[in-house]
């Protein structure tokens, strides 16, 4: 396997490691070598902790995303395996105070076991700790049955918001409620063109022809759902923007926050190009585009694709938004004055 | 050639498209549709101007770093080529005023051709431009020439700390004084693992066995010097390290600024494991490492790959480089209170 790694078993280890050394004023380690949290804590003052649990493996939307205005703690489970409950929990109680603590789950099935138990066990402790379940991947499940949907890259939005909003002094049913809120909000699909390597196996984590597209692709390689050819990538777009259009509507004049997010091997310049086509059928429909967010954030090794997030915020979801954060590996959001 | 783009002829101006839609109060289109600007200019009253003039295909070096404290305009060549002298000194026209300006150019060969020429007419039309040459690659040419060796990843602290500079109020001299006395403090070192596909031929970049690790590579593909058998990512940097200490011994207690660059298909998770491996071999050595930056800017498209730069800045340098910026895809950069 042709990765730039130690040893298999210490992938994980080696990565938070460099993560903790890297910005030692706004992460460090928890008592358990697993839990990441932030260097300033206030969690077990007043503030509502704010936390996930996941594999690892999609770096940076795994790892990165500690630090003001976002999250306050990370557990991390190996490379594409949820952490067990037990440690979970360890995190929870690591971070949450009186305030209580939002567990942030990607609806992924080993994710929402662990998580859900994980949260039972700290109620049970007497911790205020509510999960909240994240799903926006259309292609995994039909129109009317969101709630069994994957997370996918869209999920960033919850994170950011929560991130803001908690920061600012919202109260936990609040924010569990803006949470389901921003997740009614947002949609994604996903498309491959080339695999990535699995850190487990060495190999590549699926085959598809030179001449064609995967639509729906998981973020842990999961089958999509249909093939296109190869062909102009304006084409690819339009069908699906269509797609997540039609899933759900967006109005004339509703400011529309667009992430257009890279699977780990793409390039910058085709996410701007993709970002441009995205642009432009929106604008097509008089359909703002603001405060986008174009990167590879949410990933799968060095696959090639990217999937499209519509998000439609209100305006107060829009400002915690565009809030400042301090987190290594989130970009800055920028506020137009005016977009185009 | 499974890349998503539209077609090769409109590659650059299709990312350009993207670029200035997605961050219209930041940057802007010039009257030539290759330069691309801040919104909001000050070089036509008192700013020195800053600029690059480079092929596109590194993304995001070589477009998303135009904006406050950073760049003041990217003059967009074709892929993996230079503009042409006439298109750069459209470009130093456009944004130029009396306070004239830095035209930023890594040392490859069609970039300073094409550079020093757009320099020399501009001067010719009465405009102040300074033509500055960036060189850090060690693999490049020996100890000694360092004149003649390729600018690499760690020219970004160039674009940084005159960025920062210049805003600051800095003038021409001491802004071109500054970016030679950065550019004798960086050094750079890259290794590949596997190729990129060349947008312009659809063809692998080079091929390199399946065990075996290129050290040297250049940005657009050239030659490495060596080859190294793959393993634990530890030695590998531990000799790259000793390379770059034995060109440029750092002294102890000396403060030094890491950067992990990722090639464009090397994970964050395989970033941060080489950052966590230069920084305990740093503090073996008693040397401070601050402010690191690891990520993907200096990219040759999904190649896999990283290279390491190390720079010492005097205190004035380092508060330059941990200075605020406001441009899209540049991270922010933290300043840990105590480093470790």
């Amino acid at each position: 396997m042709k990765k730039l790694f130690n040893s298999k078993d210490r992938m994980p280890d080696d990565m938070i490691d460099g993560y903790v050394a890297a910005y030692p004023d706004i992460v460090q380690r928890g008592n358990n070598p697993r839990v990441v949290h932030r260097t300033r804590l206030r969690t077990k003052q007043d503030k509502v902790a704010l936390l996930i649990g996941n594999g690892c493996g999609h770096e940076p939307i795994a790892m990165g995303f500690v630090g003001e205005g976002l999250l306050d703690a990370n557990v991390v489970g190996d490379v594409f395996a949820a952490p067990s409950s037990d440690l979970i929990l360890e995190g929870i109680e690591e971070v949450c105070g009186e305030a209580g603590a939002v567990l942030l789950i990607s609806r992924h099935e080993g994710d929402v076991i662990n998580g859900n138990a994980a949260a039972l066990m700290a109620q049970d402790d007497g911790l205020d700790v509510r999960p909240l379940l994240m799903y926006d991947d259309i292609s995994s499940a039909p129109k009317g049955q969101e709630s069994d949907r994957r997370g996918a890259a869209g999920t960033l939005f919850i994170y950011k918001i929560l991130g803001a909003a908690s920061e600012s002094g919202m109260g936990l049913d609040e924010l569990v409620q803006l949470g389901e809120a921003v997740r009614a909000e947002t949609r994604t699909l996903g498309a491959a063109v080339s695999p990535g390597v699995s850190p487990l196996t060495g190999e590549l984590m699926f085959t598809l022809p030179d001449d064609e597209i995967y639509i729906g692709m998981g973020v842990h390689g999961e089958p999509g759902v249909s093939r296109r050819k190869v062909g102009p990538v304006r084409d690819l777009v339009a069908f699906m923007v269509d797609e997540l259009l039609e899933d759900k509507p967006i109005p004339a004049n509703t400011p529309t926050v667009v992430l257009v997010n890279g699977s780990g091997g793409t390039t910058m310049m085709e996410l701007l190009t993709i970002y441009a086509e995205v642009n432009k059928l929106l604008a097509s429909k008089n359909i703002n585009a603001v405060s986008p967010m174009i990167g590879e954030f949410s990933t799968t090794q060095e696959m090639g694709g990217f999937s499209i997030s519509l998000f439609t915020p209100d305006e107060s979801m829009l400002q915690y938004w565009q809030a400042p954060q301090a987190s290594p590996h989130f970009p800055q959001i920028f506020s137009p004055t005016e977009s185009t």
